[in-house]
């Protein structure tokens, strides 16, 4: 069969919905600067989408450090990967800055966080090793996996009785091929809140030996007295061998590090494929992250402001009987079930009618029948921005128990 | 046995050579801005390392535009990937100028070019399709094939005999499996310099049914009458399927993207992995790209002058007796038979006494025994700099034949 028509038939779980999404559920426009007020359609929509936890994204500071480094560098240099031409000593100090707020004894930048955990994963383990993952593990994480060409075993989200079970496969299975076991979750899992259960899986490390890696992506900066994330939050930060953020978060920008003892950091500097043959971190970046890092060690206010936003916003949406599951985190998402039309009825009520912007998600990235709506609060919304939005929810929860919404899907032409 | 137990009894085939070659054989810091003349510990040299083609990473409106869009942007808009949060008018204009410039229906913007073609390739096939691909295909392909579960055929590369027979057992397997197959090779391949034989793939159209994905990484600008890659220059734009270029090269960024048919390309816009599930290509490198690509549209002398150098450093060096192989392209190896000690011993001559610096290529980029310097001309050489930098040549090759290196490694002090 030819490969494009196979396509032309079958466009994917969420291409699949393209032909009324596209525009409005999916691939919408916000415009303006990245804060609670943004533009959607030519109106001003309240917006709990963005991952801009600490309000970095449009913090007077880094704007000016943004503009002026790629004033200073422009965005093409460093040219080619580290490890050819593309190092500095900007790169090397952000290094140790990271490492220190993250409390490792080295880190290694990454030029993009997807293919960077994707790389860490494939450089640490050969085929003789046993990976051991949680199964609601970020997508980067899963194709990690999928490049191992020994065994894998996946337990169940959290679920520490069916790790300990996986581990003692893993345990038998690397008795025979003398390979070793790498233990892969989230600090803050980026669609239900939850997070990882560190302090148990850490505790693990006391009857097996296994190493354990961690992608933070949701807990840098938010979680932990000083914002170094779910392990310090749980106190466990030294049991966490590898640690991993993109800066797509709480930094508001991209690229990533990972952070971990010397002799692996310097391993993977040199055996991560993604790094070693594509272009390093560009220097605005690698400069704004800098600073980006300095406003998360020197204004904790940052982290206090988000959490006061989210203890308002989630003990109100549990007080009105929303269902926000088992969060742990700023992430709050509001599940509801039902099928793909309600789901579209009611995000276009909160847009239209309430002028609230939330992100629709639905299979494949939840189960199907679950539709969730995903509230990021951030330091830069208001408790007013909390109220209004409870006071939507509201009225969208009361039209939906009485069947006022339409069983069609709503379709808005771009 | 304990995983980094592992590592630090095997440091990889780069990293076994770190304990002398780290800081300067192995992630080097060239200082100041992207040209030829540039600050390498201390003192200028003469570089030829950079895929910075065009000149277009110090080009005088490329810095102001770098500079503008992030004082006007910041680097942290849009946030969250494109299907969420993260689309833009901008994008889309972009996307519509690249299709446009490589002559293809439509395109699709990638936050990052590795991740990027991982997971094109991810997408469009599945465990019933086969992939056949050139031997010598960039690690982002490789890994992309490493995903793929169903059967792969490679062939040795530009090998259009192998290539026929792969096609044939694919054309037989996919009778059984009902799949299609995939062909993957490149437009200019950045080791040795070669074009892929796109003519020679693309008439092989006439007896089997495939489709093919060229990356056009070291093509994209650089080939063919306006620029828009080697299958221009070969006259089969139209055969490529899809087809595939970084920002990283000729335009000195990050970034990338996939140009092909709409519907293939809606499909990958909402079936790509790597760009689902990971942050939009930032604003300032979006605005970046336009200018860029504004550029290789409206100045044509900077192509010309890249291949005046092109030109003058090739047949110099091949008057000169050197072996620069088979390239087809700007990218100019110079091949050497020996050790990595002679290697490092002649890179080091070639810096420290001759002031020209260029990268030293070795195994697993090169097969073991071949010492490859590779130089990359750009728009921005002059015809003075290729002549000194032949003279330099000249002598450290005369010095090689007379067997007045040290046989020992090269070992600096970074």
């Amino acid at each position: 069969m030819d490969l494009f028509e196979k396509i032309a038939s079958n466009r994917g779980p969420l291409g699949s919905h393209s032909h009324y999404a596209h525009g409005y559920f999916t691939f919408p426009k916000l415009e303006g600067e990245i804060k609670p007020r943004m533009i959607f359609r030519g109106k001003e929509v309240l917006t709990w989408s963005l991952n801009n936890y600490l309000g970095l994204a449009n913090h007077p500071e880094v704007r000016r450090v943004d503009g002026e480094s790629a004033m200073e560098w422009g965005m093409g240099t460093p040219m080619g990967a580290r490890i050819m031409s593309g190092n500095s000593n900007l790169h090397e100090q952000l290094e140790a800055e990271l490492a220190d707020f993250v409390k490792k004894p080295d880190a290694l930048l990454l030029n993009f966080g997807y293919q960077g955990i994707v790389s860490i994963i494939d450089a640490v383990v050969n085929r003789h090793d046993v990976i051991v993952y949680d199964a609601e593990s970020h997508a980067c994480i899963i194709d990690g996996v999928r490049l191992h060409q020994g065994k894998r075993f996946v337990y169940p989200h959290n679920d520490m009785e069916s790790l300990e079970k996986q581990l003692q496969r893993a345990t038998r299975m690397t008795a025979e091929t003398g390979g070793g076991i790498l233990v892969i979750t989230e600090g803050v899992f980026g669609m239900s809140g939850n997070q990882g259960n560190l302090r148990d899986v850490v505790a693990l490390k006391e009857k097996y030996q296994f190493r354990l890696l961690v992608d933070d992506a949701h807990g840098f900066g938010t979680m932990g007295a000083t914002g170094a994330g779910a392990g310090e939050e749980q106190g466990v930060q030294d049991g966490i061998d590898l640690y991993f953020s993109t800066f797509a978060k709480s930094m508001a920008s991209i690229g990533a590090f990972v952070a971990g003892p010397e002799s692996v950091i310097e391993y993977l500097r040199y055996n991560m494929r993604s790094q070693i043959f594509a272009k390093s971190l560009p220097m605005p970046l690698v400069v704004g992250a800098m600073k980006r890092l300095e406003l998360l060690r020197t204004q904790p206010e940052l982290k206090e402001n988000l959490w006061t936003v989210v203890r308002a916003l989630q003990s109100g949406l549990r007080e009105k009987g929303f269902n926000i599951g088992t969060t742990q985190s700023p992430v709050t998402p509001v599940f509801l079930s039902g099928e793909i039309p309600d789901a579209t009825q009611i995000t276009f009520d909160l847009r239209e009618n309430h002028g609230i912007f939330c992100s629709i998600v639905v299979y494949p990235v939840v189960p199907k029948g679950v539709i969730m709506l995903r509230l990021i609060p951030t330091a830069v919304h208001t408790l007013e921005d909390v109220r209004l939005t409870i006071t939507a929810f509201e009225a969208v929860a009361e039209k939906l128990n009485k069947g006022l919404y339409s069983k069609t899907t709503a379709s808005v032409q771009a």
